[in-house]
């Protein structure tokens, strides 16, 4: 087992799905994360800011979960990052209802002496400032750095971003996002161009068209799970991340053949967090769930040919 | 080895896509269908209409790749079936800039009496009245009948789209027109619904996203392979369908398990019929270069994980 470092928010969501609606409950990329890798690898090192506003007891459920928080900083008299969507009946397409930064304005990561030997450090969505801050403090360059980021920061800020990308081993994407970053159609093409920039692997998140995982020299597909239903695509992102670098912590390899293995995990914990609005569905599953559902990625993709004309 | 028999369209083409364009050039579904099996089992005993206009080194090309051309009627004074369309930027989408139907207006196919002693069905897309037809001249019902449809017979003849495919074991087609056969969202909930329909199979084509095969019990999933070009996509849903059907031919073995070899084999025949305009790609393959595209799909979705907690 080996510590894993995240940092990403820590927030309230408001989300409407064709399913139904919630109130504020709690969301943001470093508690999906978290919830996620938990499963895998402990502690999980948190790096966040909240408001007054956000309950003691959300915190406490992150410390149950096996994170340590003394890195979430509570501002006095602030309110939490707030975000409310709705999405449309193919739950592929979103609509943004309100964006509050709040305390996420002039975050200013600090992480505590304890989190700065960091083997597994997983760079959730945020500033590319606040990522290169959070990688600027870390002496000892960690065994792995993996990335999310978005769209937005490619509007806004590409070159802050490219800056924090060449300093990483994986990024993670969606297509469009391949393709808006690398300027090519083609994801193989993307591929190419985005692994020139910097990092060893991309990881391009499909959603329910599953993920691809490119070096330079290999290609691996996972599926995306057909479910009955999705219920709540949100977080599921994060939970692919948070599963993605947990397993890749508590197996301490980071092997192409590896990161394969940690793609199917990764997929598996998004396809439990769509079940259910928000985190409800992370909060108690058990190791016999969790393989059962990467078994059923391994039906799902299992062939049997042998090819004689070779 | 097992004959086929298909039933399909053999047309013209003008084909514009981001890389280029061409004048008319052979086409139509039962061509793709043909050359594409033909790799994997021959005969193939193929049905169709043309008119006096259409090649007759066409006609030899077929001969020559193994097909039966008896049942293809050539029409005096009439004209061949010509399609014409442009792919966008993404190639998923197109416009269809003409379509004439021609001799295909009025097609009453006939079925040579060779012909009826029929394994393997594959019923090409057209109007479902012909592929009725078609069906009802075969005195002993095949092993396996398999039947292509599109979006347009679920506009303006759904009632007869349903009596053929109650008559089927496999149904092929895309994931919106799996929905809109069902009126289900969720390609779970469509799958088994279409499954109450009639055919036992149901294999939904995703294009750059692979396909999904379904029984009642059971799913499997084919990725696409990742090009770095996809030149022009005409005909990869019928190559997809002859490569699919080939290969059950040339096994005789209708099971899960070698459906989903099938779905591989078709996936492969597709991915080499994307990479040149028409059929060009699929005039010359080689079965070394077939089982080499197929190991790429192996290592492209091949994973090892050992479930220790189960």
């Amino acid at each position: 087992m080996s510590s894993i470092l995240t940092v990403g928010t820590v927030a309230f969501d408001a989300i409407e799905t064709p399913f139904g609606k919630t109130d504020r409950i709690v969301g943001g990329a470093a508690t999906y994360i978290s919830l996620a890798a938990s499963y895998f690898s402990k502690p999980i090192n948190v790096v966040s800011v909240v408001g007054d506003d956000f309950p003691q007891e959300a915190l406490d459920n992150l410390v149950h979960h096996g994170a340590d928080i003394s890195g979430i900083q509570v501002k006095k008299g602030e309110k939490t990052f707030f975000w409310s969507g709705k999405y449309h009946n193919d739950m592929n397409t979103r609509d943004t209802l309100a964006t509050e930064l709040n305390v996420l304005a002039d975050f200013n990561p600090v992480l505590p002496e304890a989190y700065k030997a960091c083997d597994f450090l997983m760079l959730g969505n945020l500033t590319p400032a606040v990522q290169q801050s959070v990688m600027d403090q870390i002496p000892v360059r960690p065994k792995l750095v993996v990335m999310d980021t978005m769209n937005f920061w490619m509007d806004i800020a590409m070159d802050e971003l490219k800056a924090a990308i060449a300093r990483i081993d994986v990024l993670t994407i969606n297509d469009a996002e391949a393709r808006q970053l690398s300027g090519e159609y083609s994801l193989v093409k993307a591929a190419q161009k985005i692994l020139t920039m910097g990092p060893k692997y991309l990881v391009v998140k499909k959603g329910e068209h599953g993920a691809l995982l490119f070096n330079k020299e290999s290609v691996f597909f996972a599926p995306a799970l057909p479910l009955e239903e999705v219920f709540d695509p949100t977080g599921a992102g994060d939970s692919f991340a948070g599963g993605f670098i947990g397993y890749l912590a508590s197996t301490r390899d980071v092997s192409f053949e590896n990161m394969k293995r940690a793609i199917i995990f990764g997929s598996a914990m998004a396809s439990f967090c769509v079940e259910k609005f928000g985190t409800e569905r992370l909060q108690n599953l058990t190791h016999k769930e969790i393989d059962e559902r990467v078994q059923d990625f391994i039906d799902l993709v299992q062939f049997d040919i042998s090819l004689v004309n070779n």
